[in-house]
Protein backbone atom coordinates (compact mmCIF):
# COMPACT_ATOMS: atom_id res chain seq x y z
CA UNK A 1 0.00 0.00 0.00
CA UNK A 2 1.23 3.27 -1.02
CA UNK A 3 1.46 6.01 1.64
CA UNK A 4 0.27 8.83 -0.44
CA UNK A 5 -2.45 11.13 0.60
CA UNK A 6 -5.57 9.53 0.10
CA UNK A 7 -7.56 12.72 0.59
CA UNK A 8 -9.12 14.95 -1.31
CA UNK A 9 -9.98 19.02 -0.14
CA UNK A 10 -12.84 20.44 -2.36
CA UNK A 11 -13.60 23.83 -0.60
CA UNK A 12 -11.61 25.18 2.70
CA UNK A 13 -12.71 28.25 4.29
CA UNK A 14 -11.58 30.18 7.47
CA UNK A 15 -14.16 30.09 10.57
CA UNK A 16 -11.93 31.74 13.11
CA UNK A 17 -8.39 33.45 13.71
CA UNK A 18 -6.76 34.34 16.65
CA UNK A 19 -2.66 35.35 17.56
CA UNK A 20 -2.33 31.52 18.18
CA UNK A 21 -4.57 29.46 15.87
CA UNK A 22 -6.54 28.96 12.42
CA UNK A 23 -9.44 26.94 12.34
CA UNK A 24 -11.17 26.20 8.81
CA UNK A 25 -14.00 24.21 7.52
CA UNK A 26 -13.80 21.84 5.04
CA UNK A 27 -15.25 19.55 2.19
CA UNK A 28 -13.06 16.52 1.23
CA UNK A 29 -13.64 13.12 -0.20
CA UNK A 30 -12.35 10.67 2.50
CA UNK A 31 -9.92 7.82 1.76
CA UNK A 32 -12.43 5.46 0.64
CA UNK A 33 -14.09 8.58 -1.44
CA UNK A 34 -16.75 9.08 0.53
CA UNK A 35 -17.70 12.58 0.88
CA UNK A 36 -17.44 14.16 4.40
CA UNK A 37 -16.15 17.18 6.39
CA UNK A 38 -13.00 18.17 8.09
CA UNK A 39 -12.80 21.21 10.93
CA UNK A 40 -9.34 21.92 11.18
CA UNK A 41 -7.59 23.73 14.03
CA UNK A 42 -3.48 25.05 12.51
CA UNK A 43 -1.17 26.12 15.51
CA UNK A 44 0.95 28.74 14.58
CA UNK A 45 3.30 28.03 17.07
CA UNK A 46 5.51 24.95 17.89
CA UNK A 47 5.10 23.90 21.67
CA UNK A 48 8.58 23.74 23.08
CA UNK A 49 9.09 21.78 26.47
CA UNK A 50 12.49 21.87 28.64
CA UNK A 51 13.55 19.55 31.38
CA UNK A 52 16.50 21.17 33.01
CA UNK A 53 18.58 18.66 35.18
CA UNK A 54 21.67 19.75 37.33
CA UNK A 55 24.06 17.39 38.51
CA UNK A 56 22.43 15.86 40.90
CA UNK A 57 19.31 15.19 38.30
CA UNK A 58 16.99 17.59 39.97
CA UNK A 59 14.94 19.16 37.61
CA UNK A 60 12.11 22.02 37.97
CA UNK A 61 8.37 22.00 37.10
CA UNK A 62 5.62 24.08 37.15
CA UNK A 63 2.14 24.75 38.27
CA UNK A 64 -0.52 26.39 36.79
CA UNK A 65 -4.60 26.63 36.70
CA UNK A 66 -5.16 25.48 32.72
CA UNK A 67 -7.75 27.92 31.09
CA UNK A 68 -9.13 25.01 28.69
CA UNK A 69 -9.27 22.05 31.50
CA UNK A 70 -10.78 24.12 34.37
CA UNK A 71 -7.90 22.19 37.01
CA UNK A 72 -4.64 22.87 37.90
CA UNK A 73 -1.70 20.90 36.00
CA UNK A 74 1.89 20.14 37.18
CA UNK A 75 3.87 20.09 33.75
CA UNK A 76 7.49 20.38 32.32
CA UNK A 77 8.70 23.85 31.58
CA UNK A 78 6.00 24.85 28.24
CA UNK A 79 5.59 27.80 26.18
CA UNK A 80 4.97 28.41 22.21
CA UNK A 81 7.82 29.07 19.89
CA UNK A 82 7.60 32.47 17.93
CA UNK A 83 7.20 32.45 14.90
CA UNK A 84 10.47 33.66 12.87
CA UNK A 85 12.90 32.56 16.10
CA UNK A 86 14.33 29.16 16.34
CA UNK A 87 12.92 26.43 18.20
CA UNK A 88 16.22 26.09 20.90
CA UNK A 89 15.83 30.24 21.15
CA UNK A 90 12.36 29.97 22.01
CA UNK A 91 13.44 27.44 24.40
CA UNK A 92 16.12 29.11 26.04
CA UNK A 93 13.67 32.32 26.52
CA UNK A 94 10.99 30.05 27.71
CA UNK A 95 13.09 28.35 30.64
CA UNK A 96 14.44 31.76 31.57
CA UNK A 97 11.30 33.33 31.80
CA UNK A 98 9.38 30.58 33.60
CA UNK A 99 12.13 29.24 36.10
CA UNK A 100 15.07 31.97 35.82
CA UNK A 101 17.24 29.32 34.53
CA UNK A 102 20.03 29.64 32.15
CA UNK A 103 21.42 26.27 30.59
CA UNK A 104 24.45 26.17 28.83
CA UNK A 105 23.75 22.43 27.13
CA UNK A 106 20.79 21.59 25.27
CA UNK A 107 19.92 18.31 23.89
CA UNK A 108 16.47 17.60 21.83
CA UNK A 109 15.42 14.20 22.82
CA UNK A 110 11.27 14.34 21.11
CA UNK A 111 9.63 15.59 18.29
CA UNK A 112 5.80 14.87 18.48
CA UNK A 113 2.58 15.67 17.02
CA UNK A 114 -0.10 16.48 20.17
CA UNK A 115 -3.64 15.52 18.75
CA UNK A 116 -3.33 14.65 15.04
CA UNK A 117 -6.83 13.73 14.58
CA UNK A 118 -7.96 17.48 14.65
CA UNK A 119 -4.68 19.85 14.57
CA UNK A 120 -1.07 20.29 13.68
CA UNK A 121 0.37 20.88 16.58
CA UNK A 122 4.03 20.19 16.58
CA UNK A 123 6.14 19.46 20.10
CA UNK A 124 9.58 19.55 20.77
CA UNK A 125 11.39 18.43 23.61
CA UNK A 126 14.62 19.19 25.47
CA UNK A 127 16.46 18.58 28.30
CA UNK A 128 18.79 21.45 29.26
CA UNK A 129 22.18 21.33 31.18
CA UNK A 130 24.72 23.44 32.82
CA UNK A 131 22.77 25.72 34.88
CA UNK A 132 22.98 29.02 36.46
CA UNK A 133 19.93 30.78 38.09
CA UNK A 134 18.61 34.21 37.75
CA UNK A 135 15.53 35.92 38.29
CA UNK A 136 12.60 34.29 36.81
CA UNK A 137 10.17 36.64 34.67
CA UNK A 138 6.69 35.21 34.00
CA UNK A 139 4.50 36.93 31.49
CA UNK A 140 1.38 38.53 33.31
CA UNK A 141 -1.06 35.88 31.58
CA UNK A 142 0.85 33.29 33.90
CA UNK A 143 0.82 32.91 37.74
CA UNK A 144 3.09 30.15 38.21
CA UNK A 145 4.57 27.94 40.82
CA UNK A 146 7.65 26.63 40.45
CA UNK A 147 8.90 23.02 41.82
CA UNK A 148 12.36 22.02 42.38
CA UNK A 149 12.91 18.17 42.77
CA UNK A 150 14.64 14.87 42.15
CA UNK A 151 13.95 13.52 38.41
CA UNK A 152 13.27 10.24 39.68
CA UNK A 153 10.80 11.78 42.16
CA UNK A 154 8.81 13.27 39.03
CA UNK A 155 9.39 10.05 37.39
CA UNK A 156 7.07 8.67 40.08
CA UNK A 157 4.63 10.77 39.88
CA UNK A 158 4.53 10.47 36.02
CA UNK A 159 4.12 6.26 36.29
CA UNK A 160 1.42 7.53 39.43
CA UNK A 161 -0.87 9.30 36.88
CA UNK A 162 -0.34 12.62 38.58
CA UNK A 163 0.79 14.30 35.29
CA UNK A 164 -1.76 14.55 32.48
CA UNK A 165 -0.15 16.94 29.83
CA UNK A 166 0.89 14.35 27.32
CA UNK A 167 3.91 16.28 26.10
CA UNK A 168 5.29 16.19 29.58
CA UNK A 169 4.73 12.69 30.01
CA UNK A 170 6.62 11.74 26.84
CA UNK A 171 9.63 14.05 28.06
CA UNK A 172 9.40 12.57 31.52
CA UNK A 173 9.46 8.93 30.03
CA UNK A 174 11.76 9.62 27.57
CA UNK A 175 14.57 11.21 29.60
CA UNK A 176 13.97 8.26 32.04
CA UNK A 177 14.69 5.90 29.48
CA UNK A 178 18.00 7.75 28.35
CA UNK A 179 19.50 8.82 32.05
CA UNK A 180 19.48 5.09 31.98
CA UNK A 181 20.84 3.63 28.81
CA UNK A 182 23.42 6.88 29.12
CA UNK A 183 21.92 8.34 26.02
CA UNK A 184 21.13 12.00 27.54
CA UNK A 185 23.31 14.79 27.47
CA UNK B 1 -0.52 29.44 46.59
CA UNK B 2 -3.94 28.12 46.03
CA UNK B 3 -4.75 26.27 42.93
CA UNK B 4 -8.37 27.92 42.05
CA UNK B 5 -9.25 29.32 39.13
CA UNK B 6 -7.41 32.62 38.31
CA UNK B 7 -9.04 33.14 35.18
CA UNK B 8 -12.23 35.29 34.39
CA UNK B 9 -14.85 34.62 31.36
CA UNK B 10 -16.16 37.90 30.77
CA UNK B 11 -17.99 36.67 27.42
CA UNK B 12 -18.22 33.37 25.25
CA UNK B 13 -19.65 32.67 21.80
CA UNK B 14 -19.69 29.76 19.43
CA UNK B 15 -17.29 30.26 16.68
CA UNK B 16 -17.73 26.94 15.04
CA UNK B 17 -19.22 23.55 15.61
CA UNK B 18 -18.89 20.05 14.16
CA UNK B 19 -19.71 16.41 15.12
CA UNK B 20 -16.07 16.42 16.71
CA UNK B 21 -15.15 19.68 17.87
CA UNK B 22 -16.68 22.80 19.26
CA UNK B 23 -14.60 26.79 19.06
CA UNK B 24 -15.62 29.33 21.08
CA UNK B 25 -14.07 32.82 21.14
CA UNK B 26 -13.92 34.63 24.86
CA UNK B 27 -13.03 37.89 26.25
CA UNK B 28 -10.75 36.90 29.80
CA UNK B 29 -9.17 38.43 32.52
CA UNK B 30 -6.10 36.74 32.96
CA UNK B 31 -4.75 35.27 35.88
CA UNK B 32 -2.85 38.76 36.36
CA UNK B 33 -6.23 40.79 35.92
CA UNK B 34 -4.99 41.93 32.59
CA UNK B 35 -7.90 41.83 29.67
CA UNK B 36 -7.47 39.30 27.25
CA UNK B 37 -8.66 36.81 24.46
CA UNK B 38 -9.31 32.98 24.63
CA UNK B 39 -9.91 30.83 21.42
CA UNK B 40 -11.20 27.14 23.07
CA UNK B 41 -11.25 24.03 21.69
CA UNK B 42 -13.60 21.78 23.09
CA UNK B 43 -13.12 17.81 22.20
CA UNK B 44 -16.79 15.99 22.14
CA UNK B 45 -15.27 12.64 22.61
CA UNK B 46 -12.42 11.14 24.59
CA UNK B 47 -8.92 9.96 22.72
CA UNK B 48 -8.79 6.24 23.29
CA UNK B 49 -5.31 4.52 22.84
CA UNK B 50 -4.60 0.70 22.34
CA UNK B 51 -1.64 -1.65 22.28
CA UNK B 52 -2.70 -5.18 22.16
CA UNK B 53 -0.14 -7.90 23.46
CA UNK B 54 -0.18 -11.66 22.91
CA UNK B 55 1.28 -13.81 25.16
CA UNK B 56 5.25 -13.20 23.76
CA UNK B 57 4.99 -9.46 23.95
CA UNK B 58 3.98 -8.84 19.93
CA UNK B 59 2.01 -5.64 19.42
CA UNK B 60 -0.21 -4.32 16.84
CA UNK B 61 0.25 -0.42 15.10
CA UNK B 62 -1.61 0.89 12.55
CA UNK B 63 -0.45 3.34 9.57
CA UNK B 64 -2.77 5.77 8.04
CA UNK B 65 -1.74 9.23 6.70
CA UNK B 66 -2.94 12.06 9.14
CA UNK B 67 -4.97 14.94 6.60
CA UNK B 68 -3.81 17.20 9.33
CA UNK B 69 -0.34 16.95 8.98
CA UNK B 70 0.18 15.82 5.57
CA UNK B 71 2.35 12.95 6.51
CA UNK B 72 1.96 9.12 6.81
CA UNK B 73 2.20 8.22 10.40
CA UNK B 74 2.19 4.32 12.38
CA UNK B 75 0.35 4.50 15.70
CA UNK B 76 -0.78 2.52 18.57
CA UNK B 77 -4.61 1.30 17.61
CA UNK B 78 -6.44 4.81 18.53
CA UNK B 79 -10.31 5.71 18.10
CA UNK B 80 -12.37 8.88 19.12
CA UNK B 81 -14.95 7.21 22.58
CA UNK B 82 -18.56 7.50 21.89
CA UNK B 83 -20.83 9.80 23.81
CA UNK B 84 -22.57 7.53 25.87
CA UNK B 85 -20.79 4.87 25.84
CA UNK B 86 -17.85 3.51 28.18
CA UNK B 87 -14.83 4.60 27.61
CA UNK B 88 -13.85 0.67 27.97
CA UNK B 89 -16.48 -0.31 25.70
CA UNK B 90 -15.05 2.65 22.77
CA UNK B 91 -11.68 0.78 23.21
CA UNK B 92 -12.88 -2.81 22.74
CA UNK B 93 -14.62 -1.59 19.26
CA UNK B 94 -12.24 0.12 18.15
CA UNK B 95 -9.39 -2.49 18.85
CA UNK B 96 -11.74 -4.85 16.97
CA UNK B 97 -12.58 -2.21 14.04
CA UNK B 98 -9.32 -1.59 13.32
CA UNK B 99 -7.46 -4.71 13.84
CA UNK B 100 -9.97 -7.43 13.97
CA UNK B 101 -9.17 -8.30 17.32
CA UNK B 102 -11.00 -9.37 20.41
CA UNK B 103 -9.47 -9.00 24.26
CA UNK B 104 -10.34 -10.66 27.21
CA UNK B 105 -8.16 -8.48 29.27
CA UNK B 106 -7.83 -4.71 29.85
CA UNK B 107 -6.02 -2.39 31.62
CA UNK B 108 -6.07 1.31 32.10
CA UNK B 109 -2.43 3.12 31.79
CA UNK B 110 -2.43 6.49 31.43
CA UNK B 111 -5.12 9.31 31.60
CA UNK B 112 -3.62 12.36 29.63
CA UNK B 113 -4.46 15.77 28.16
CA UNK B 114 -2.85 15.90 24.58
CA UNK B 115 -2.41 19.63 24.24
CA UNK B 116 -4.17 21.76 27.09
CA UNK B 117 -3.40 25.45 26.10
CA UNK B 118 -6.04 25.47 23.49
CA UNK B 119 -7.65 22.21 23.92
CA UNK B 120 -10.05 20.00 26.42
CA UNK B 121 -9.09 16.81 24.66
CA UNK B 122 -8.62 13.86 27.31
CA UNK B 123 -7.43 10.78 26.24
CA UNK B 124 -6.93 7.08 27.78
CA UNK B 125 -4.61 4.36 27.14
CA UNK B 126 -5.29 0.88 27.79
CA UNK B 127 -3.10 -2.46 26.93
CA UNK B 128 -5.32 -5.29 25.95
CA UNK B 129 -3.90 -9.45 26.54
CA UNK B 130 -6.10 -12.34 26.35
CA UNK B 131 -5.87 -12.04 22.18
CA UNK B 132 -8.75 -13.62 19.79
CA UNK B 133 -8.36 -12.69 16.44
CA UNK B 134 -11.52 -11.93 13.52
CA UNK B 135 -11.89 -10.26 10.45
CA UNK B 136 -10.80 -6.29 10.48
CA UNK B 137 -13.90 -3.83 9.73
CA UNK B 138 -12.18 -0.24 9.42
CA UNK B 139 -14.59 2.62 8.79
CA UNK B 140 -14.63 3.96 5.38
CA UNK B 141 -13.24 7.38 6.27
CA UNK B 142 -10.15 5.20 7.22
CA UNK B 143 -7.30 3.07 4.91
CA UNK B 144 -4.80 1.67 7.06
CA UNK B 145 -2.11 -0.80 6.98
CA UNK B 146 -1.74 -3.05 10.22
CA UNK B 147 1.67 -4.16 11.41
CA UNK B 148 1.98 -6.88 13.51
CA UNK B 149 5.25 -6.62 15.94
CA UNK B 150 7.39 -7.34 18.66
CA UNK B 151 6.76 -4.86 21.36
CA UNK B 152 10.13 -3.93 22.02
CA UNK B 153 10.69 -3.39 18.45
CA UNK B 154 7.93 -0.53 18.87
CA UNK B 155 9.91 0.92 22.09
CA UNK B 156 13.15 0.84 19.86
CA UNK B 157 11.31 3.12 17.29
CA UNK B 158 9.63 5.42 19.78
CA UNK B 159 13.27 5.97 21.09
CA UNK B 160 14.41 6.84 17.53
CA UNK B 161 11.99 9.38 16.89
CA UNK B 162 10.10 7.32 14.07
CA UNK B 163 6.39 7.55 16.08
CA UNK B 164 5.66 10.65 17.09
CA UNK B 165 1.80 10.87 17.84
CA UNK B 166 2.17 11.79 21.21
CA UNK B 167 -0.61 9.48 23.11
CA UNK B 168 1.33 6.83 21.10
CA UNK B 169 4.72 7.77 22.32
CA UNK B 170 3.13 7.97 25.97
CA UNK B 171 1.46 4.43 25.89
CA UNK B 172 4.53 2.81 24.42
CA UNK B 173 7.01 4.52 26.88
CA UNK B 174 4.83 3.66 29.84
CA UNK B 175 4.24 -0.10 28.72
CA UNK B 176 7.78 -0.55 28.55
CA UNK B 177 8.60 0.82 32.37
CA UNK B 178 5.18 -1.47 33.20
CA UNK B 179 6.74 -4.49 31.80
CA UNK B 180 9.84 -4.62 33.42
CA UNK B 181 8.59 -3.59 36.73
CA UNK B 182 5.99 -6.10 36.29
CA UNK B 183 2.87 -3.56 37.31
CA UNK B 184 1.56 -4.63 32.93
CA UNK B 185 -1.34 -7.28 32.81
Amino acid sequence: MNEENPWVTLTCHEVYDNNWINVTHRDVLNPAGGKGIYGMVHFKNAAIGIIPLDDDNNTWIVGQYRYTLEEYSWEIVEGGGTLGVSLLDSAMRELLEETGIVASDWQQIAELHTSNSVTDEFGVVYIARGLTFTDADPEETELLQVRKLPFWELHKMAMRGEITDAMSLVGILKVAEMLRNGTAI
